[in-house]
């Protein structure tokens, strides 16, 4: 890093021993989803109004009509924050997961592939109504994923289900903003919030979609202004939610609001504003856009990762740009890769 | 292909009117399994004692107790004859297929997969018993797969569900050797063998795995000398089928019993012995063997799809090497390239 580069503040305005003393390193918040993942062409998606790159909710009869009619499919855990959750996981940080799944096939492939990564993860499976959250994922041959999510199971977190012990042993809080889209699961997230302030964990917020920053406009401001410190969005999120006609104007809205804002620009890379200085962070080059399913989410883990551990804003940038590549290059959201190695090969990490 | 080799005389050998009836190219009979994958490496294996490449029986506490152990996994169809199924739709011949699973999300999984390929399945799926088939496959970081299988609802498979008319409409019936494994299963094995016949298509069968022609080796010896007319199998398979010390003495064995056998040796290519001649078929070159899972059905496939268009036996061999290298090169059992365009860019198809 040369010298005089920003350095991360974010952990370094609180006292090292407090610090130190967090079991975890993040503890994510979100919607425990199984993607179901098929390919598909650009003429499946516009027959049915689909828009490419983009996250729609639909109800249990949707899910039913569109699965029948997609190709055939690959099933492994998803949901926004748990894929970065896995990420960190990978990276070597410690973490712990809140999120609902149904007590049913899906439900125990959720389970058993977030506890497999050594993340406490004790959020009971809910055994009547709604079966666990899916996601039906089209992925074009340019790699954009299109996704629709029957949101079952997962939006009946409610406040009782945020665990103060796993707040208040987290350095970091990871929220998903998917979960503004259920009332009941927005209150968990507001507890969530409010755990964190008090046990001195710094609150992380994902935009999650543009159309989800819409729905809940004044929502997320409130909570970028009140309750994040540090808040992730790509350029369509950010621009949504300040209403701005360009990114660096949002951008600087963002910094009015919070500590930290990471804003990633697929690839054009990163931005991260902070303490009034921008650190623009390249993306990492990949040779075949395969799936982009987890790109945000994972750069989100390298990047919480870098924070987590103290190191130079530069770097924490790299890891995410490095881990997006990663998840870009196969099927799927979750690192197939380990993180922490690869990082190393690249000499990001000692 | 060079005048005077040998041709595909399995379909010659009856009048084509009878053939060019039939809707079905292949009808496969075999255990309907969902695959449950994920990485480990060699000390995992050998820590259970497990047999590096093989597939294993296990009962539902075992299936639990190493799910647990496993690390995050990836869920996709599978089951052998199933897989050879997918490929073959895949290749574009129609296709049908039996095999039963229970009315769980793991079935609704297997379903959706196989009729999304265009293939005709109709097995109702059981209500009451086991829950639908699983097979937990260990991938080793040289792309061995060790596998686990959990035999649940596919073994509930009865001579009832034999359907007469989609048999009676197939050029081949393709059956699995596994399903031996159960008396019930078994049943129906034979009874699909006896309607084949019946209406004159070719019985093709597969024999699995070495230890499950171990566990069969009579009852397999007689289908193949009385039911078969093309066997499929390994190096390892045959041998043990025949108890001889080298390959081509079982080879030469399979050649007394049936009117084809085609083998398969890995890396080594195929032998496919008929009418006393052998034709060597090499190994299509792959730059990294990612998971083997799927590789010998994939073979199959791109035979059986080559016999059934009354291709020169060569180009059936090299249309079954071109799918195995193809099911090696990804994580998963199915083709993820559409095969028939591959079989084009490799000037095998025209």
């Amino acid at each position: 890093m040369p010298a005089g580069a920003p350095q991360c503040r974010i952990l370094n305005g609180r006292p090292n021993e407090d610090m130190a003393a967090k079991t975890y390193d993040v503890v994510g918040i979100g919607n425990a989803i199984v993607d179901i993942i098929a390919r598909c062409d650009d003429a499946f998606l516009s027959k049915r109004d689909l828009d490419k790159g983009f996250m729609r909710l639909i109800d249990a009869d949707d899910a039913a009509s569109l699965y029948e009619e997609m190709g055939p499919a690959t099933e492994r855990s998803g949901g926004s924050v748990a894929n970065s959750i896995a990420g960190l996981a990978s990276f070597g940080a410690s973490c712990g997961f809140i999120g609902r799944v149904a007590a049913d096939q899906f439900g125990g492939i959720f389970r058993h592939d977030i506890r497999s990564l050594g993340i406490e993860y004790a959020t009971e499976p809910a055994v009547d109504g709604e079966p666990t959250a899916r996601c039906l994922i089209l992925v074009t041959p340019d790699g954009e994923r299109t996704m629709n999510t029957f949101l079952g199971a997962s939006v009946d977190l409610t406040a009782a289900d945020i665990d103060p012990h796993l707040i208040g042993a987290a350095k970091f809080v990871y929220l998903e903003g998917y979960l503004f889209d259920k009332d009941a699961a927005k209150s968990a997230f507001h507890e969530a919030a409010r755990l964190a302030k008090e046990s001195g964990a710094k609150v992380a917020l994902s935009l999650s979609d543009p159309f989800c920053v819409d729905r809940h406009r004044e929502d997320f401001r409130a909570l970028v202004k009140d309750g994040a410190d540090i808040v992730f969005a790509n350029e369509k999120e950010i621009t949504s939610l300040y209403e701005t006609n360009t990114f660096l104007e949002a951008a600087d809205a963002a910094l009015q609001d919070c500590e930290m804002a990471v804003l990633t620009r697929s690839e054009a890379g990163s931005l991260i504003v902070s303490n009034g200085e921008a650190t623009e962070i390249p993306a990492d080059p990949v040779s075949q856009v395969v799936d982009a399913t987890g790109a945000g989410d994972l750069y989100a883990a390298g990047f919480l990762y870098g924070l987590a551990r103290r190191l130079p804003l530069e770097t924490c940038g790299r890891l995410g740009s490095l881990a997006a590549a990663e998840a870009i290059s196969h099927i799927g959201a979750r690192p197939e890769t380990d993180l922490v190695e690869l990082a190393k090969s690249r000499g990001l990490l000692p």
